[in-house]
């Protein structure tokens, strides 16, 4: 059976997974792009980028293994751009011309957008009726394959709350941010039907492995 | 100078240092006590316990570090004992007649108490007058060591928003508490006072150091 995923999702040790004042310089809050501390330095983070080299081990491994199986992604709007209101028709991602997605990508929202493709076989369809409907249409498009979600923290924690996601890979950084985007808050009675399974520390952050219970 | 440390506190991943529902028979709420797995089966609490035997390595390591130079424990009414409001004047600790402390105890509370003294050098003193009041005493009390915050959540917070504490060894156990009390909720701007420096993986849990940016 597909699933639905989250992987690669940054928390710092306080437990926020963006900080506050979003901006287009700054997609992670101000001064957030540290959570990605832990992926930048990796090689397949700098391949990414286009350049050579790169670290190998855990942090790699987890960094790669994240795309594994992945038919589809939703995230939230946050995630996709830093406009609120009305859309800019200009902002196609954060991701310039080829994202890193190669598959559909569907983006919650609350205003209605065509959708539009993007090259290296990407294609972004905005869902303004719900994270169900979401759900369904990205199973859809996966063909099979699982659904990931690729944030931000609210969206997350709507699939969550939801009791829809099957298993999280976080990655929890040594970092305070004080305040943000919390991961945790608000979702009392997950401890009943999620556990935390799996624990993998690398020289940069802790992996952690979250899966509904059975 | 002596410092005000915090040492050997656990947080679960979500950010909770105590589950709801703490009772007689569960100190740190209801499932709670998983939060010390990560030290029963060191060799430190094994033997502290009366037991031999017990782990080495890294929990252990930390264990036993957190008794380093410490001269005198502040503590919140909670981590003292399960009751509330007027005193039960039998009760004496969760410690039995030889507390593991045997230095001078301080209790942050509102209702006030007369001291005693139990077995092995510990005394146990109530303060009403708030937290600087409880930090004079106690570091007139160490002579010259260091205070240790005990806990529980609650004050190690009020500590940290005084800007008061001088380092934290955090040891986050990868378990999903969902709800409790939060160590980190409600402490913005701590980010700008304090910094993770240390980040000890071990094979049950993370420890971390967190210290005063100076």
């Amino acid at each position: 059976m597909p699933r639905l995923v989250v992987r690669s999702f940054a928390v710092s040790l306080d437990g926020f997974s963006a900080a506050p004042g979003q901006s287009l310089e700054e997609p992670f809050g101000h001064n957030g792009l540290r959570l990605m501390d832990w992926a930048f330095p990796t090689k397949y983070f700098t391949q990414m980028f286009g350049k050579s080299g790169g670290e190998e081990g855990t942090d790699n491994d987890f960094a790669t293994r994240a795309d594994d199986n992945i038919g589809a992604t939703i995230m939230g709007r946050h995630m996709f751009g830093p406009d609120r209101g009305p859309w800019d028709l200009g902002w196609k991602g954060w991701w310039g011309d080829t994202p890193p997605y190669h598959h559909p990508v569907f983006v919650l929202c609350h205003e209605k957008r065509e959708p539009f493709e993007l090259l290296g076989g990407t294609s972004i369809s905005f869902v303004t009726e719900g994270i169900e409907s979401a759900l369904d249409q990205a199973f859809a498009a996966a063909k099979g394959k699982d659904v990931r979600i690729g944030g931000g923290p609210a969206t997350v924690k709507q699939y969550l709350k939801a009791g829809l996601v099957d298993e999280l890979h976080l990655v929890q950084v040594p970092l305070l941010l004080g305040q943000g985007e919390s991961l945790f808050e608000g979702l009392a009675g997950i401890e009943d039907r999620y556990e935390c399974v799996g624990f993998t520390p690398s020289k940069r952050a802790t992996h952690l492995k979250i899966v509904r219970k059975t």
